[in-house]
């Protein structure tokens, strides 16, 4: 039994996000990979992903698995060859063999997102697709004090949009950082688990720390109420991207 | 009389190039832009470029100029008025107001272009749109001794294809700088003017030189011969960017 182990990154634009939705005309990541792996493997194989991103949303280190009786390339040429089978938004970084029980979303300790704001007076046309434009000047260091309320384990439920239901709404943030280089402010964040649009809404809340709208003072009694009202909105798709994910 | 002059930025991905081409469905910039000033302006205004830039190429610093008796809106509010009503791969930079004289094309003195290759052994997803990838290790130090021989004034017969007649070939290169930062290798070009094509024509040409298909001592002996046949394939559009005019 082989088990492989593939990073990609993909550009999200034109996907309805990884996983197979029923109902849409849009394709999925995962449909893509699907195709591609099972053609190679001349079988129909299961991807399995660390977990769903939404519609628009990027990966620069989306990480799957499948199992099949026997992988036909050789390891080194998998990532071209499979490549080569994929459209252009979709890349296959790097590949390796892993043991039979490894599991790309049971075994996933610990993931990493970035938000990313294009914060400038003009938008510019070649990051429009890849975050968010926000012309107003932003308190960033203020927006890392806001974050610095969310790290560590707590329970946000005021940080979720309702969807799958889940057993817990406890997290653990391990670190959340704002980071402003040129026009960018990119909002890195670790934890080992993040519910349904959890990142967008930080965002959307840091957003209103930067632009002086909430004082970055409120963010424990966010979390402490736990209503999703009293937390930002849900920032849009495209400035997030799943940077990698750990096992 | 009020002639502004527009700094423009585009991603040109989805046009038909900068100017109007009769008898294809697919929009142009100039079309685009036209149709925003006309509205703010209420009456019909013709834009004119500095020149074209093809079909998938992209602006940073794509400069146009219109007139007409009034121009209705304070010149500090004009970006932000004109963004608002253009597509967002369009974005107005900087307006100013410019003696009745200034002519977007007749008055440019030079103009700098990037052609961009994305160089790594895996591709990138988001860079697809606005690099050419090449798999194969480049010789660029070679690429620019090869560089240094198109600089100054030349015949550049070899290095366009043809198209609109042309009264003279001669131009003149001030600077051609291939630059290796990170995943990219960029050529830098400013001249006083191009041929059709030649931006990518000199970058395919370059090409061969960095995966040693080519000599970089040939350069001289393809200007000489003035033969299409001898310089390199015409690159991909998407790797080009007009970065800026010069008046």
């Amino acid at each position: 039994m082989d088990n492989l182990k593939l990073i990609v990154a993909y550009d999200g634009t034109d996907y309805f996000g990884f996983q197979e939705q029923r109902g849409t005309g849009k394709p999925t990541v995962q449909e893509a990979l699907e195709k591609a792996v099972s053609r190679l493997a001349k079988e129909k194989v299961a991807v399995i992903g660390s977990g769903r991103t939404d519609s628009g949303v990027h990966a620069w280190g989306q990480v799957v698995n499948f199992r099949l009786e026997h992988w036909p390339v050789p390891l080194e040429k998998t990532p071209i060859a499979l490549n080569t089978l994929l459209p252009p938004d979709i890349v296959i970084r790097e590949v390796q063999k892993v043991p039979e029980n490894f599991h790309a979303r049971f075994s996933a300790h610990r993931k990493t997102y970035r938000y990313r704001i294009y914060n400038a007076r003009i938008p510019n046309p070649f990051w429009m697709r890849y975050s968010y434009f926000v012309p107003q000047i932003l308190n960033w260091p203020e927006m890392q004090k806001a974050a610095d309320f969310l790290l560590g384990e707590h329970d946000f439920a005021a940080f979720r949009s309702l969807g799958t239901p889940v057993k817990s709404t406890v997290r653990r943030l391990d670190r959340l950082q704002v980071k402003k280089q040129e026009n960018f402010i990119d909002l890195d964040i670790c934890g080992n688990g993040f519910l349904y649009n959890m990142v967008r809404i930080i965002a959307g809340t840091l957003l209103n720390v930067g632009l002086g709208r909430l004082a970055s003072s409120a963010l424990p009694e966010i979390l402490s109420r736990k209503q999703r009202s009293l937390a930002g909105t849900t920032l849009p798709p495209q400035g997030l991207c799943l940077m990698s994910v750990e096992y």
